[in-house]
């Protein structure tokens, strides 16, 4: 079966380079210019200095060509990768300036990314061997980095949410008042939105939940439900004939909570905590003056 | 004494929310215009879901702006202050399709920025009454929110350390070797740099402290030491004749070493997790329809 | 029931006019400033040269208004509403120099606009009333463009297909060569596309359809078929137990076809030439001095 | 005698792409992502799909390499050239992926580009034999393609009107009106216009022609003036000893009306439906998966 | 007789204030915010500190508006009226930070307009009373300020030379070497250029002149010609019967030749100093606070 | 010892291009297009057509690459390097069209930047041998070339000053104003501002001299004041014991008084003629068609 590898939109790297750049490098890097002779050249090597699923390589490469196109960066440890504490993961070789003027800004994205990874590996984990449940991200994500984020969630191992506020119909509670009703909203959504959007609406309890299934929710989200009326919820589902809906859980996740509620049966657990909460790996840059 | 307040740089707010917007509303929101009649009416409440430093509320109003310029907001708790669980934060009211499309951007936004402040208000009130050592943020922010972050360090009752690359000198390990020593780093930053910035130093232990205070420097970084070192350190600086200068502890810093880290005297203490990992604040949007 | 009105996403007008602003004004209007007084003012309307489907006023009004804001815009003819030969659309008031300015980048807007309205409209009411077909757009729109577009069909009482790549999956011939055989392909699709995506599937006959049936897919979408073999489709899909999948007629349609299509039954026809090849409408602006 | 080539503006480009990709592909290609193997590679070929004159390979060329600078793309029919239906116009290979992601901006552009440069070709063709009347664009260009599509018009052998609104003074009813008069318009513009401008008034009939020639512009365009009164134009200002204004036919123009209008001896006929109102050209892309 | 206003490009201003506030507030104003508190307004006068012509009240209030929409300009002397030393040119009044954090851009801004609006004026000047020769600028500009020294030129009472390498043709030596002879350049563009494009030629010699006659250059730039040369250029145009061809002394100018170049009755001198070397006009802003 | 060089912030150099294209090409080179055939191709070389510093090269070089990527700059004189009248500075060879529509930006930019160099030039070469004073610039650079204006300063051998509002605190009579006097506004800035940031005062006279020097200011500004009262100033910091502030000069500064200021001992001239007044460097591009 195919391995299906994480891939970056095109620009998405460089459309954060680019404000990353504008940030830190508005006026050049005063330290380098005045401590480092102009041709003085150097090495460096970035190293996970704990355990961690290591991402953001294509972008760290990047930062360092976009800053000076000379530097060289090598892979040793693959995206998706688990790393040890003090494992090599790139290394970089070229003008001793560039590199040391590159450094902060590739750091601070990998160190997000690698978190964010991280975070989403061990939800994964946590989901029992054999259930078939996913974890997902939400649009929780740090304003600007969505995409580097949700790259991030994949190459950790989980899915997707939706992407944006056009990818998909999500209907919560405001939007079942607006419509004046759990069942009109549904129908709203089938009657309007583009046929290639899936609709999705969120439930608090059982009685919605079979309303949600009549009037024909692709996704079903269980907001905030407790672990046996999630099993009730998958019970009734698996009694349709023909296709289900997907049955998402939401609201109150933790990670000791994932056992509990994969086992019961649901597709999808989505966690807003991958990408608004994830800590940042601490990932070090070991640098050494060629000739010196 | 002045009561200085925290501002954000012109243009700082429009420049996220202009890619905040080209990721979330690049095809509109989908739900809304599907469940919502156009002409319909809101007033929705941000609460605080536990206690936190509120944070970002020129941002929250910004971004309701931006969607539709009809949309009102009201600051209910002021920027830095102390919200409890619950606290009504701002309120909004207008145009219900316009206030859904907004929401995700806004929380996104004063989530990070109330977490960051939060953070960095445990850390201030963690040093003890009497003390007069500063926390400082560092620059290891999320790249395009960096003038965000700031802010939210300030607004939380910390400082800033260097904004960028080109607004002080700062010689880390690397530069040392690169200028073949620390004297001599320090001695090309007095020489080279405009006289405007001024010359940190990074330094590992006592030794290193003499040369930097012999050659100069305005600032001396206490990379990892211990806290008796730090307390040694303190105490050469005192015997300096006119001005000194500022001692700054960096390097395995954690809440719970602050006390003793402040009591000893070090001037700043600069703590990277600020902007790099501090968790979201929990912030709710309560939503009524009008007539509703 | 609901009157859905379609919504241009905030910002998507302001990114188009950035662009024909650079374009055509990069050295202001010559002609304007050489022959009209700078305290000149002036009334215009604009009128459609043949009946047509109104489209564009929120975006020839911002025109107006981003050029000088003190200029101002009446509409005359809801947006989506026909006009007749001659009918007055939107009415212009304010300095005369700054209306000539804006004149042409208003226009080629509007006409553009509302001549994708107009050429939905048409295929819309070339739908025997009773069937429950549904006409839709492609990404064959515009580069730059093609958020108006798409709210120029909605306009016209057409339906949108999917935004972007990253909306929907949508699996054509060469993805199923790419994966292996169809049947392969949505599986994959199944399984590592986000559960929030709805998944399509081209096939070209039965065959093809009957696989794509039983493997999940959400929407099937009838390629360059016949209208028989499409009835044939219709009459399969109708004996599925349970939610059935969509189906979608596209490939050599005209005008003509859509009739007998539609009647045949399948749910949707996307038609690319509503934006890849919709003459522009004429309007013209009837342009007044005051005083004169 | 010199072959002149049409030549893009730099940058025009990929301002272009920019745009298109923001559009197209914020979110990445699910569907490839999903489908197809990272490593696997393709050829495609691009074919014309009924007659048409070539056009935007430069542009179809760059779209591949910004999304994927490993593909390669050949041109098999240059610029400008007649293909035949079936004709292969580029030839791409690389990795299939970046392919199918790039496959509908590419084809987006240079549909709409050949089917400028198609139209103009055939306007071009209908001016007989031994005439010397020139086809020109105007500036009812599509916002944010103008470079594009000014330059499919000369590969169509068309020539083009002036850029902007800042390139050359056009003096139309509402600048007459404002300046008091068609010759005191041209009296103004001949005094305040930069003297690189060339002066164009529009007049709509013969006494107001007199007038214009008497005022010294540089062209003359005879708005919907019928042929006979067209003819009349070109006599009296043969008359003129020295040099002689340029008579520019404009307004009710049809491709069936080109061999009279030209016949009857004007420089231009200035064609607006050559940019707003040309059908794309239909072009498909056959795709062929290496190794399967 | 119509009193031409100067009039800016719209955006053009809002271009440069964009690229002046992210190079000069991209972190804030530091010295206002940590002096001065968050309340305290201020008023301040901008004065002309020698002889200048005004020029830049538009783009001076508007950087004021756009780092704070609160705050107020007033206009004291109107755009390209003399105001001698000590002379008020603009009163602004708002909140003391805003206008802190604005004067410089403002002033830079200002201060480089007027400065070129008073070399213009001192060109013009020197024009002898009732010669018609009109003095222009030429495309040597500061980058990214065209627009704004355009207006400064126009300002000071002189002309604009073609905006951009679109904007008109101008053949010059190397042009003349590539097309094979100066005849053959200026066929050429008689023949590919847009009819609405003035077709300029450049000639050092009375020979090139009558090559430049016959082969009906609109323009004839004389090129470091002596005056005497000029003065019988200017004879053999008057010789022609018919409409002229338009001179242009360019090369080696000098304030001090001005009104011998004029007597002669060349049609335009051209002088790139008016942009690329013009001092900068010295204007101070006298700033007081409110209640102090 | 280092010999320093002086480094553009990546990015820097594109922004501006990016900037200059969109306004000299954003309609192509109309001339080029013209008169030149496509493939012909040629060399032309930069001269200096005076005694000047040179700088420059690397804008120089990437304008020609932006055009069009084939063609090669190769640099014959040195950044920094004095030219004499006719010395060679940079040699260009290939597409004859893209050499003639990068012409003009590329020597717009060097031509600025020269003539920055070689007026900081002569001020660092007016500073007696011996005298330590170094030489700086202000911020009153060209908006939008700040990047390129402070390098060349530094390419001519002075110093650059704070570079935005962010990087450095300076005090103002306005800020000593609002704070409430100069000890004041000092001890906020301690309070408040960055400890990374340097602390500057202005003042008038010796009086307010003292007082910063009490308040710890780092740089204290000597505004306007004799020179005798400089030798006072210079005199007084000298006997501080330990550390003592840096003296900077401004105000009424010329290149006449450069010598006896420098005598006096003052650390630091500063002087905003350097940006904003240095006359443009003549550099000429002579041409060469290949094979003609």
């Amino acid at each position: 079966m195919s391995k299906l590898t994480p891939e970056l939109p095109p620009d998405a790297i460089d459309r954060v380079i680019d404000v990353a750049m504008a940030e830190d490098l508005v006026s050049g890097d005063l330290t380098s210019v005045v401590c480092v002779e102009p041709d003085a050249t150097a090495r460096a090597i970035a190293n996970a200095r704990h355990s961690m699923i290591v991402c953001g390589g294509p972008v760290f490469t990047r930062v360092f060509e976009r800053i000076d196109s000379t530097v060289q960066v090598e892979t040793i440890t693959p995206e998706g990768q688990r790393a040890t504490a003090g494992g090599e993961l790139w290394r970089v070789s070229g003008r001793a300036r560039s590199i040391l003027a590159a450094e902060r800004i590739a750091l601070n994205l990998v160190q997000r990314m690698s978190g964010v990874a991280t975070m989403a590996r061990d939800y994964v984990d946590a989901v029992p061997k054999g259930a078939r449940t996913r974890i997902a991200d939400t649009r929780k994500t740090t304003p600007g980095l969505r995409a580097l984020e949700r790259y991030a969630v994949r190459t950790g191992g989980a899915h997707n949410h939706r992407d944006n506020l056009g990818s998909a119909v999500m209907i919560k509670d405001n939007h079942i008042v607006a419509s004046g009703g759990l069942r009109e909203a549904i129908e709203r959504a089938h009657k309007h939105a583009p046929h290639t959007s899936r609709i999705e609406a969120e439930v608090t309890n059982l009685d919605e939940l079979d309303i949600a299934i009549e009037a024909g929710a692709d996704i079903i989200m269980l907001d905030n439900m407790s672990t046996s009326d999630m099993g009730e919820a998958v019970e009734r589902v698996g009694m349709i004939v023909g296709p289900k809906p997907i049955l998402e859980a939401s609201g109150g996740i933790t990670l000791a909570r994932i056992p509990e509620i994969a086992t019961v049966g649901v597709d999808v657990i989505s966690v807003g905590a991958l990408t608004h909460s994830a800590p940042a790996a601490d990932i070090g840059l070991d640098f050494a003056l060629n000739g010196a």
